[in-house]
């Protein structure tokens, strides 16, 4: 499959720690080296870094390692191709811009009979995978639903995107991260966890690769950081797992909606 | 103001030679530190490495001068704001899905009046400058014209999108590179050139650091590349200048479409 990691802080944050673990995946402890992209976020202003070739050999992979980019948010892939061959086009994150932001999407499953379902709205997949096709359905799926200008309450955008993800998950495997730049989503369908790291802070230790940071020495005491990745990063820390159907919203580090789908059902 | 370069070809060439002329103009030999960013096609993935700090000091710069992507279309600015503070929001180029393509722009110019013009359509501009407006601007226009699908013969899309650029030329300079990452279209308000280079190839010399290739021995018989500037990159060839009006249309490097403005008016 793949490997999902996504980053909201409410200062800007380099994720290099975070990548660096990660990026190992992508060909030395994991089998995801059919490309890898990150997306920063800078303001309004995003940029995203991709290479169709394996993140633990990419040049370009070795710039993010070694390059602290600060960013807000940030969302980021690494892939193992089941629907859809190996190319720039086919690689995560997707990008569109709606309501005058970007937004960044990737997606971690797969997914079946899906043809139908996402036939061609206003947003158009470049490429083949499953994945791309269902992010330009649920882009214009928004459209629809809430018109041509942004709504001045974005919450029930995201609870919409939610219900969507249900429909999706009736078709495979759909863990997701999606992003307007301000707000970053995560949607579980069977593998997704994060980490809210806030003062005081310690020390983590990579499970993939043999680096330990100090995160007192990087951070101040108001910073709030929280890292999703598809299975935690660290070995010395708690990770909160979510359940299928489980989504979270963060804001500048901060869980917004916390929706527990297992609390429904009870 | 700012400066364009582009490049069309007919197999997968890199632009190291070029950019690193260009890249000079950002603080060394020209005063455009306000930004840069440069596209790269492959196939139909694209991908975009921008950087709100001065091209000749960027990392990110340093490793495009460093590491050769082949590609058969690429789009690159070097920005002087004018319109719109220094972020990464504001800098070029900017890409939009359209038609299950990726249409990347760039501009060199500075427009005024143009507010009530360029209102919000189907495609909105997340940063301030009046050349994302501009691009958001035409974009919608084409899906006003020719519809939610890709016609069958693109060449009408291009023909409007210069009777767009005339239009927007009255507000003031308006120089353009646009691409869907098979054809490469420049129009040209002001300062436009280009040159193809073809067998026999020769050496070039950059005149803005003292850089020299011989391409002989970066190429077969069979390429063919073409490369566009605000002003010429090398001093030893001849460089075609656009006349005010004038836009040409490249694919694999051969030019397909060679509107002079003059001889409409002859």
């Amino acid at each position: 499959m793949c490997e999902l990691l996504a980053m909201s802080a409410n200062v800007p944050t380099d994720i290099v720690f975070s990548f660096t673990g990660l990026a190992e995946r992508g060909g030395v402890t994991g089998p995801h080296v059919d490309g890898w992209g990150i997306t920063f976020y800078e303001g309004k202003g995003s940029r995203t870094f991709k290479d169709a070739s394996p993140s633990s050999q990419s040049h370009v992979a070795s710039l993010i390692k070694s390059y602290p980019i600060k960013s807000e948010v940030v969302v980021s892939h690494i892939r193992q191709a089941n629907r859809g061959e190996v190319s720039l086009e086919n690689t995560h994150p997707f990008t569109r811009e709606l309501w005058g932001r970007y937004w960044t999407y990737a997606h971690n499953g797969q997914l079946s009979d899906y043809e139908q379902k996402f036939q061609s709205g206003r947003f158009q997949a470049v490429g083949d995978t499953d994945s791309e096709q269902a992010f330009c359905w649920i882009m214009s799926r928004l459209v629809e639903r809430f018109g041509e200008s942004e709504p001045e309450d974005i919450l029930p955008v995201f609870e919409y995107v939610a219900q969507l993800a249900e429909e999706i998950r009736t078709l495979g495997v759909f863990n997701m991260i999606l992003s307007d730049g301000r707000y970053l989503m995560s949607y579980c369908s069977n593998n997704l966890c994060y980490i809210t790291r806030r003062a005081p802070f310690g020390r983590a230790q990579l499970i993939d690769t043999d680096v330990v940071i100090d995160f007192d020495t990087q951070t101040t005491p108001k910073d709030v950081v929280t890292v999703i990745a598809t299975r935690p990063l660290t070995g010395n820390e708690n990770w909160q797992l979510l359940a299928p159907g489980d989504w979270k919203l963060f804001r500048l580090g901060e869980l917004v909606i916390d929706f527990r789908a297992q609390a429904q059902l009870g």
